[in-house]
């Protein structure tokens, strides 16, 4: 145990009525929902980055939070840094963690000094992850902090850059991989511009479309069985960002060519910052053929920027579990925590308490969208209401625009209610 | 004349020291612009329904303009509007302007009278378009104003609803291709949802996309050679509408393979709405090979909705204009002004004045543009931004992103200024 | 019983597990919360305007509900659209109404007519309200819909119409003490304005400050004893009105020495266009001594206009009802639905279904309030956080910068966790 | 001359056609505006913090910029900083500086030790502004950035946090008033809430208002004569900031009786997040009698956070300066460049530009703007509008309600076109 965790023991399952700011009210990992282990249903992971590296910075103040593996930039400070991830993760509870390379290790002088240190590292998670520890959801690479990417990773200007990021995300594939990651994600906060004016729109896409297909040929190669994920944010830090939301990105992925080998990971704060529901980007992914994984948090609707706060909202959390139940449920993908801290909460017990949190609205929103399949409650009305298109074949090959006109002669179509108040009321017994 | 705009003659051309209010002062068709009249690179247009049928109501009060022709709900009255909206044109000297079947002509009782009077106005406008008058520039159909459309026009839950718009925009079509039209749009005002709660999301996108389909085979099947244009707007009046924007649109049409077909008519107050510039919407269309045409109009920047004002920012229509020069100027798409009136602008000087405004800014923008353009001022830097791409053979077939990952060994690539502050000095000399 | 709500007999309190769309599940009026009765917390009104006035349309599409009493532009359909509405009132049981002039009587030709037949509708409504009826909570004048508000009310360039709104609020504040309302309010969708260049900022608030100013006085001056209200709004119709928001409307108070004769009545729907949450303006109103009633619905947060939907997220109107407890609960004021169908929802019972679904919403988050309260769940921790103020007499009266400044050396205060994330989760406990 | 602009000399003023990015095409010191010089108009600050002390980071990277003396953590290199920006004061050409304590020396261990070398910084620029470098057109205390303030300055629910406050702001002021400063600035970055759950605004709002008083009480007793300026900001760092927009904190003033002893410092990025233009904040402040100062930037109007541009709209800048002529032109405020340069600007010739060209676009709005007050363009229209207040006493004292609704009988006020387009286009006549 930790000196940092000192005190704080696993978080149990307490039931609604207990008031134990550490204890799960929701929370049950082998309670059963739809036939599946609530655990299973929801696949929880911890990011690294936001609970171990983020100290607490807002673009007006500096760090707030006082760890003792910080700066973290030996890797003895890395291993102790990991030392308290691996406690947390039992603490809570989750099967699963995520990181970035930049998350885990100091960055080295060179290429080969960075991946020689990520090397040591997974050496290291290794080891605790075969002692009981979590599963690996994700990896990723930080292609954004680094002064080299301020103009782009993979579609930066300069050549140069581009190589450095082939070899960055080889290293992290290849980690990822050698860690039974069950996806690898890309996330462009740099892939976009801060003006137009500066910026070959065209040529830049160009280098991202073939970036990603060296992406998924290499995990092709290397038999990485787990799924390439793209997460989509529409802004921030850059003005503009490429994979803006989750219809840009599947544009971008039949442009080329590469809508079966892609899926996304969505997040909450990235969808309200889209000027989107996080269940439209749900709804969409999973219409598309697209859905992956999610970023669970909650964007604060007054703020303009991405608050990655802790998602306290049942009624939210059940729209957005409800599309994850009809897109058939998570396959390698899981509810990943992209949350963090506020910067005034700087206590150990915050940390836990924030996620213990989460996890439960995450387990009231599952159970009460499983209840409303079960029961029918939105997909029978939802049938019943475009009921009319099992009877016509205007949809089918071979038909066409004057030939339906020509059925429309003498039509008065009568408009029928919505009933969206109800429906909503019909979610409100759920949540 | 009419007894309208008795007393306004037809606006002329007096310069940039002119304080005619009823002069233009920039606009000059006449004048060569990189090798082409001015009035054929804007070409203008006038948006029949802002200017002619719009009564100046807003969500919170009703009709402000009093105009002879209202409630235009005769086909008397509805000649009376054609004779002022062709004296609009003409005092303009415009060369297009666009209309919606609902704009033009009182709506029937069935189908098919609603599509007799629609052609009794083409008979009408016929006359007066051999008459000097200007040409179309594109026709479409209102299918959101009805209430048979409040659930959506293609995508609507009720597939009687479906065949009536197959009829009606047969109709659109064919009066479109019989005035000569150069293009035909889709705007979506109901292709969308209000609530996720009763929508289909997949069933209506493929009621969209196969309605889309069967639009383009009409087209061709009635020989019509004008592009078909999709307007995107990300919502309002629905709480989302599928056509977003213009990525949006390009993934669309690409999962339906009509992305040779269709093109986008691009909005200025569209664009804002979804979270862009107008320039990069302009540019995404460009480098999606989706350019068609534009919607010439403002949004107010502190207003959540669509404004729809007349713009007045040079500086931002140079840079618009810059995006339509750079995507090889408008072939069959045009300068709609798809602006209206405050409603407290009642007379009809201001609906003149609003115009000529208008008109200048975009004449003002142009010649910006093009100066921008000839003298290399930022393609020269961009160029040279992206110069070290021209060495390398990275985003060639055949190239892997291992191989390229040991190319980047020993690499430390070194950022260079984007020089921002500096292109925009430099767009300010042109401004 | 009118033909219009045929077959729907009064809703019951049914509790938590009813299924019954029309019955009410949480909000049962007699029962105890804190001492009071549920009712007498909440003091629910309906908006006459929303339910039986609206027609269903938006800026892009016309009426899509159908009532037996449309267009009301008689005397006899102003009589049916009164029946329907206290129909509703003792279907929904809910104490009090609300009421804009032009929502009960059609407009007249003159002043003294208009007036005329708001007094006879005045009578058929105490016959009503003496037969069981509910109360008026507030009444007000609609000084936005017709074409001479175009440009102010109060603010209106054109004195003539300064003085039209004085005979139009006297007449209107003569009805409301009639009938006893508790309140009258002055909503200024007019009062901003269009553009900065046509408009003497200085001027018109000097109107609006005298105007009300006459209001109060003229309250006196008839001796009604109801709260005079202020509806904040930061803008739509207008691009700006002056009463953006509970701050905005203090400070003008205070220029004009009004601060304790009027209050102000909060919508969540403004709340949000003005960039704040609910719960903020509420603090805000109770803060400043303002706080007098509720507009309670609510805004979608990803459409920029007024969304006027009802409430349905039990989290929210439990932050919100927390204020109002914190407040001392509603004297005067209470909670009025300013909330109307979706336009899609066509039907009678929507219109039933949509209030009980609102009325439910609001009784689930009071009781949450008031638990919270009564367990002293946030107040404690908040008052163990400002602790050390008890020990410091840095407020008093004498206390000098630089005096404190001396007792500051030698001082580091370290910061203390904020533990939001565990405040967030106690909420949660009880929602 | 510093290392860091060798090479690049004293600024000039070239004219129009200048081709130099580094020359004034429209800044002209000298030229007569109005009777007055244009650099007495537009009294140019550079802000240090932007440009000398801020590294290039933001929420998702670090430093790009490499300055030869950063990271000023010793007094040495906070010299060599001080003649790197007296340099380029001298390069500008500009009259005046702005600094926060936090800007200018290292923070100290202690208080005490802070304040010292405060003073030496001071009297090393003393030297430097005695030897014809710039003015210092105000000071202000950093108390947001250090984790000290996390939860608040004067409003932290820590006494001592106010107390360290209060030593912080009397060394701000002394060192203000010993080096002439000619205003005091108050920004309240951390004055607000991150959560309404842990917050007594209240007591908070007290706090501040006490302080304010004791900021003010501390100015008279020490004889400053600049004036205190309080800088409105609506969110960010925080989720709300109590100084939201000019009414706001107009409301506070007055509630705290202060109205006259403070003005406000209005910024172009500040007033576009809480959703107001810029124009509309200078109106407001010069309608409250509160005008002061500007910070002059611009905000990107597709982001949600602070940008912090450099201005480069002419229309808009013209519109700005508009208010500030309207209001009598700067007494001891100016037009403080709070811009900083995109983190990919790397080089000294980006920051020399930078504010070139945002000195370029103020003195062409200012020009603009005089010569429309010159013409009364905008004037005469808008005396017009109002012209009919001149015959009516409806605001006089003694006025009633009753009184005026009785001259309203018969009235039956008819609309005026409020010519919005038209005086768009007056306006682009100038621009």
């Amino acid at each position: 145990m930790t000196e940092f965790f000192k005190g704080i023991t696993p978080a149990k399952f307490e039931g609604a009525d207990s008031t134990n700011p550490l204890a799960f009210r929701h929370y049950n990992p082998d309670e059963m929902i739809m036939g599946k282990r609530m655990e299973d249903h929801l696949r929880f992971a911890v990011a690294y980055w936001h609970s171990f590296v983020w100290e607490g910075g807002d673009p007006f103040g500096g760090q707030t939070f006082e760890r003792p593996w910080f700066p973290a930039d030996t890797m003895d400070l890395a291993k102790q840094r990991a030392d308290a991830a691996f406690e947390m993760f039992r603490i809570l509870g989750v099967p699963y963690f995520c990181f970035h390379d930049h998350d885990v290790r100091p960055e080295g002088a060179t290429l080969a000094e960075s991946r020689d240190r990520l090397n040591q590292i997974a050496d290291y998670f290794e080891t605790k992850m075969a002692d009981g520890g979590p599963k690996l959801l994700w990896g990723t690479a930080n292609m954004f902090s680094n002064r080299r990417y301020m103009s782009g990773a993979s579609t930066n200007p300069d050549p140069d850059v581009f190589a450095y990021c082939a070899a960055t995300v080889k290293a992290c594939m290849d980690v990822t991989h050698r860690l039974n990651g069950e996806n690898y994600v890309l996330w462009g906060g740099r892939e976009g511009y801060e003006t137009l004016l500066n910026t070959d729109l065209d040529r830049e896409l160009q280098q991202m479309g073939r970036f990603l297909q060296m992406v998924v040929d290499y995990k092709h190669k290397i038999g990485f069985k787990g799924a390439i994920l793209i997460e989509p944010k529409p802004q921030e830090p850059t003005k503009h960002q490429y994979d803006y939301d989750v219809a840009t990105v599947y544009g971008f992925l039949k442009r080329f060519g590469l809508e079966d080998e892609v899926k996304v990971n969505v997040e909450q704060g990235h969808a309200i910052l889209a000027g989107h529901s996080f269940e439209h980007e749900l709804a969409m992914a999973r219409t598309l053929g697209l859905f992956g994984s999610i970023d669970m948090n909650r964007n604060d609707y007054q703020s303009g920027w991405d608050t990655d706060q802790f998602p306290n909202s049942t009624p939210e959390a059940a729209l957005a579990y409800y599309e994850v139940l009809k897109a058939g449920g998570f396959t390698t993908g899981g509810t990943n925590f992209d949350a963090k801290l506020r910067r005034q909460s700087l206590d150990a017990e915050d940390l836990i308490a924030a996620h213990i949190g989460g996890m439960d609205i995450c387990a009231r929103g599952l159970k009460a969208a499983a209840k409303m399949l079960e029961d029918d409650a939105l997909e029978g009305p939802r049938r019943a209401r475009y009921a009319g298109w099992e009877k016509v074949d205007y949809l089918d090959e071979g038909q066409t625009l004057d030939g339906i006109a020509a059925r429309a002669e003498g039509l008065d179509p009568q408009p029928v209610s919505g009933r969206q108040e109800k429906l909503e009321n019909i979610v409100n017994r759920y949540v």
